[in-house]
This record gives C-alpha cells, structure tokens and sequence, in this order.
C-alpha cells in the first residue's frame, strides 16, 4: 500500500514556503482583478458604477477623512496625497482608535472613507458609526464581502485581492492604493478638477502596474541578499518625502511586524530635528528616492545620514544613474508616474522584510503577539 | 595673590550641570512669563492684544494649518486638539519639509500658525512664505524677538521663555502649550464657541501651572532612579491615547535625541497593529494615563503590554490609585484639567531623558548630529 502523506496547508500555499510570500507574489494579479471593469477601455475615465454618486452630490463634500488601523492607515496616507492633489477636497487621515474619541469635526458634508482588508477591525467599525452618527456620506474599501463594516457604510468599494492568510499585510495594501488612486480619479472627475490628459495618463499609468510588479518580482536576490546581510541588524531606519513617506512607514512596519526589527520611518526632512542622532556607522537606512519634485531634496537628505557613514539602500526609479554615487546599493523598481510609484515602491520593502524575517528564523505567518484582524478594541 | 578661576558657561549655567537640566528647571517662571498680562485678572478671558483679530476676521477662518519641525510640531499637535475641541475650526498639523513641496490646500479663509522657538527654522520660513503667497493670515508663535519668522508673519505671539541654551528643547516646549492653549481659549471666544465657565476654569487652570510644575520639580528622585535603572535599554516605547499621544511623541524624541535609545510612541490603540511585536519581556514602556475620557481603554492597552512581561511605568494624574496594579511603577502629576495636564506630564518626560542621557554620559547639552537651530534645509 503507498500512503499518500499531504498537508491541506502545503497545499493551500501552492508551492511556497510562506503565506506571505505567496500573497507578495500573487499582487500583479490581485491589482489586476482589482482593476478589471473598472478602467475604460479607452482610458478616458474610471468606472465605479457601485457609488451611484451625481455631481450635486460630490460638489457638496467639503472635507474627507480617511479612517484606519496599522497597514490600511498606511493606505490612507497615500489616498490623502491621491484625493487632496486631485479632487482639490482637504482629506485627514486618522487612526481609528484615536478617531472615535476625539469627537472629530464631521457633518452631512463630509465624506467618511474607512479602509480595512477583513472589513471586521473592530475600532474601525465603531469609528464608522460615530462617523454615519455625525452625518457623514460613510464608504468602504474592504476586501471581504458581507462583512461588519461593508454592511455598515453607506457604500462599499471592493478590492478583489482574494483571501489574506499571512498576518502581514501585502496584498491588501497595495490593492487599496490602486482603489485609492482610481477613487481620486473618479471623484475629481465628478468636480472637474482634473484634466481629461491626466485622467488618461494616470489610467494608462494603472494598466502598466502588473507587468511592473511582475518585473520586481522576477528578480529578487539582490533583496534577499541584502537582507541576509542586514537582518541582523535590531534598527533601521526608513525615509523618504512626500508619497515616499508614506511607503516608508509601511515598509518599517513590515519589518516591525514579522521580523521584530526596531524600524522606524521618518519625512526625510525632519531627521535633523532628532532622529539623526541616532545614525552612526553601519546602521541600515532605506530610502526611498521615486518622487521627482522632491529628487533633489531627498538626495541631500541621503548625504546628510551618509556622511554619518550610514548603510543607506536607495529605492529609485529605473534611469537613476545620479543616486548610485550616494548610496551603497540601489534597488530599481520600473519607470512610473509619481502617483503610481509607491504601488512599485512597497514590493522591494515587502521583500525586503519577508527575507529578514526568514533569515532571522521567525515565524512569518504568524508573528508574536498579532493577530490578523483585530476584533476587539 | 588669590587667583579667581571661573568660566564663563559654568556661570551662565547657574550651578546646574547642564543647560537642558536648567531649562527644565526654569519651566515654571518661562510659563508664568509667558502668561504675564495675558490672563484677565478676575480670570474671565484671555489678552492677546497683539493679535487685533476682529470677531469677522475669526469668523471666515475655515481651516487652520500649523506647522513646524520637530519639537514645535509636537507642539502643534497639542495645540490641533486645544483649537478644534474649542474653536471647532479643523485643524491641519503638518511637518514644514512636508508642507512646503505638496501644494496644500490653503487660501484666504485660511490661518497658518507656524511654531518655531529660534525663529529662524529654514523649512519652517519657506512654508510660512509658502501660506502666505496661498492667501493665508499668518501668525508666528516663536521666542525670538526679531527672527526672520518673527518678521515675515503677518501676527506674532511670543512665548516668554528667556534664551534657551540646550539642543534638546524643554521650556520652548511648554511655553508653546502655554500659548496654543491661550489661543485656542481666544479664537474660541472671538467665535463664541466656549462657554464662559469653560474659559474661566481653563484659565484658572493655566494659573495654577507654575506651582504644580515647581511641585513636580521638587521631587525628582524616583525619576532619576527609573533612569538609571532603565536608561542601558535601547529600545523604549511610550505610548497614551489623544493628548497623551502627543505627549508621548514628544517624550520619545527627547530620549532620543539626548540619549540616542531608540524610542518610538505609539497611538496606544495602535500597538496591536504591528508594535506589539517588539514588546517583550524587559522592555520598558512609558505608558501615559493622565486623560480621563480615555483612561479605561489606556488601561486596557497598558493589560496588553504587562501581559508581554514590559516594564511599564504609568504617568498618571495624583490620586489614581487604580493603575498602580497594573504597572511597575507610577509617576504622578498633580491633578489637572485634561487640556492642561500634557504641560504636567511631559516634565517627568523630560528628566527621564536627562538622566538617562547622564547615566549613559552623553553630551547632553550638545548631542551628536543634531544643531540648535536647523537653518539650512
């Protein structure tokens, strides 16, 4: 008799090691599900049918506030930047624990966006019912149907990433930037804030993002070298300007999250206002360098940690040749409209943290003191 | 022939050691200072008469910004919570680095406050420049008479801090918190948007600060003895929910700033969505508990870290018993008005990071890396 020995989980993981990083490598596909019927066909406008939103309406919102917890208020820093620079409407993001205490200022002309992949993170919830309580439009990005806060909010956006195992969040995060953006584009659309040359572009932008994830993810050992040879290093520092920003802190929670790496993200041009002091020799910076109107400014800020013989792995995009003279090694991520840049940007920081947590030994799926949803307050 | 030696710093610095220690101790006469003439006498309203706002000016501001760097933008955090909770005017509180390259939203009906205690902040003035060529009324809170930011903004308050010495910021800070909260009490007025008890218990309040501060000061031992027990970690987090949050902020970054541990606050809400992580047995947790409109779910949160084995010392309003069964140590403050109780708690936050910058024997007065003023970008 020839016993057949299997592992429904094995199985599930089709042939990785990790959850996590099968959920990395499954993103081309989760942004492509995530956008599909959504873009025109002729690139002229984004398609959101769900919202049902008229003109008179959009007109009316004065003010955004984005709500969210750990990966997902990572998100929104991003959707800020997105909904601020295109519909012109001043967004604040907020963490929902804080949020829901703060009795924030919200009324029938506020849009209330909250964003959770398990649509169950319980501060989340309840800031969305202060927030209906107050009047607010309320909406969801969520990536799970039928649950608590889709059946809460007034409308509901999807992302199509299909199931998150891993503990840390990937998938989820990258789709809900490509949701982010489209959302920008459609309500800047419905103000006639953004020109139909942007719209298209930004679009076009979006069509190329799967073919771009796939490139990074076609070549990581240069990755995974260097978190072999940094992973053991207990600090490390993110930085960046602008959207770069906002990827750094996700990349440093990454890292906190699986491989209990002290890593702490910083707007690169507050580092001399404290954090400088503590980068010294052989101390692991990342820094992110995508976003061309803050180039300059950024490169100087590389020189001020390199001066203080930091190790600093540069994030640019493919064509930089400048910034290999600054830092110690680059990674490239494929050519891309700043607005689009972070969706590239996250997969190197992605990456980056999965191989760190490996090299170190940790469980990867599910690491200490966290659990995937956070369901109680 | 009787030689006199002396040295000139050793004078300036009034038989303390180290300027920063000084400034700390010159808290409560920087803050009755800073309030001299400005806090009605029967305690009804608050004179600013430098401003010379009228009720209609007030009336059309529909969004303030503030911003500033580092220590100031703590501040200003702070102070996002005094104006909206009393003005109810929303409030946008953004890094100067930040601000100055993103195209903000700001227009006439726009106050930008920008925070700056030498004045002359280079990324600080580009973004007060910035606000005013958006349309924006400007107002300066600095504590340089003169500065260039002093001069560029439309309006300046000045807080009456006396020279501060010290890299690491001390009296500028709480002096700021002086003004953000006299301002908001002002604003709000202008707005009738408190009411007449609420001033004047906020203005009593205010009054009764030096001598608590003064009583925090007089008994320093067992923060020494934390210190000095705790100050080899190189890892500490803080964490508190709403204006404990700011204040943990500003907590972490003096200790790194001075004593180069690694320190991160956490929205303690937040912990369970990634820094949790880092909590293990022995790591010390400043937990700030001195808010009453959250305390239960702060306790809650302080559970989560006790149960990971933290050290954690509470910072708490006199009188709480409660959570000295749930920490290792316990810091009090003298009781105090939610709003005001951040000027308290931040003082305990600050001798932490002197001491533990002197057990370590750092340069306190002058760390590594880090200038005074940062006039270059």
């Amino acid at each position: 008799v020839f016993e057949v020995h299997w592992d429904a989980e094995a199985a599930e993981k089709g042939g990785y090691e990790h959850f996590m990083i099968k959920e990395i490598y499954e993103q081309p596909r989760a942004i492509r599900e995530t956008m599909s019927s959504r873009l025109a066909k002729d690139d002229s406008h984004i398609i959101l049918d769900e919202l049902k939103w008229t003109k008179q309406e959009m007109a009316a919102i004065k003010k955004i506030v984005v709500v969210a917890c750990g990966t997902a208020y990572n998100a929104g820093l991003v959707g800020k930047y997105y909904l601020e620079s295109l519909s012109r409407i001043p967004v604040e993001v907020d963490v929902a624990s804080e949020f829901r205490y703060r009795s924030p200022l919200v009324d029938e002309n506020t849009l209330a966006i909250v964003v959770s992949q398990s649509g169950e993170t319980l501060d989340t919830l309840a800031a969305l019912k202060e927030a209906k309580r107050l009047g607010a439009k309320t909406l969801a990005i969520t990536n799970v149907v039928g649950s608590s806060i889709s059946r809460e909010a007034d409308q509901v956006i999807y992302t199509w990433a299909g199931p998150e195992i891993a503990v840390a969040s990937t998938k989820a995060y990258t789709t809900q930037l490509v949701l982010m953006s489209m959302l920008a584009i459609y309500i800047a659309g419905l103000r006639d804030t953004i020109s139909a040359e942007r719209s298209r572009e930004l679009i076009s932008g979006l069509r190329n993002l799967p073919a771009q994830l796939h490139e990074i993810l076609e070549d990581v050992e240069s990755i995974k070298t260097f978190a072999q040879k940094y992973g053991f290093n207990e600090d490390v520092f993110f930085i960046g300007r602008s959207l770069d920003y906002a990827v750094a802190l996700e990349g440093a929670l990454k890292l906190k999250e699986i491989s209990y790496i002290h890593a702490e993200a910083y707007a690169a041009g507050e580092l001399k206002h404290g954090t400088l002091a503590l980068i010294i020799e052989g101390v692991p910076v990342i820094a992110l360098a995508t976003q061309h109107d803050v180039y300059e400014k950024t490169l100087s800020n590389i020189k001020e940690v390199k001066a203080r013989d930091a190790i600093v792995i540069g994030i640019a995009q493919q064509g930089d040749e400048q910034i290999k003279k600054y830092v110690d090694h680059t990674i490239f991520i494929p050519q891309a409209d700043k607005f689009l840049a972070p969706i590239l940007a996250v997969l190197p920081l992605q990456l980056l943290a999965y191989y760190a947590a490996v090299t170190r030994g940790c469980d990867v799926d599910k690491p200490r003191n966290l659990a995937k949803s956070v369901t109680v307050e």
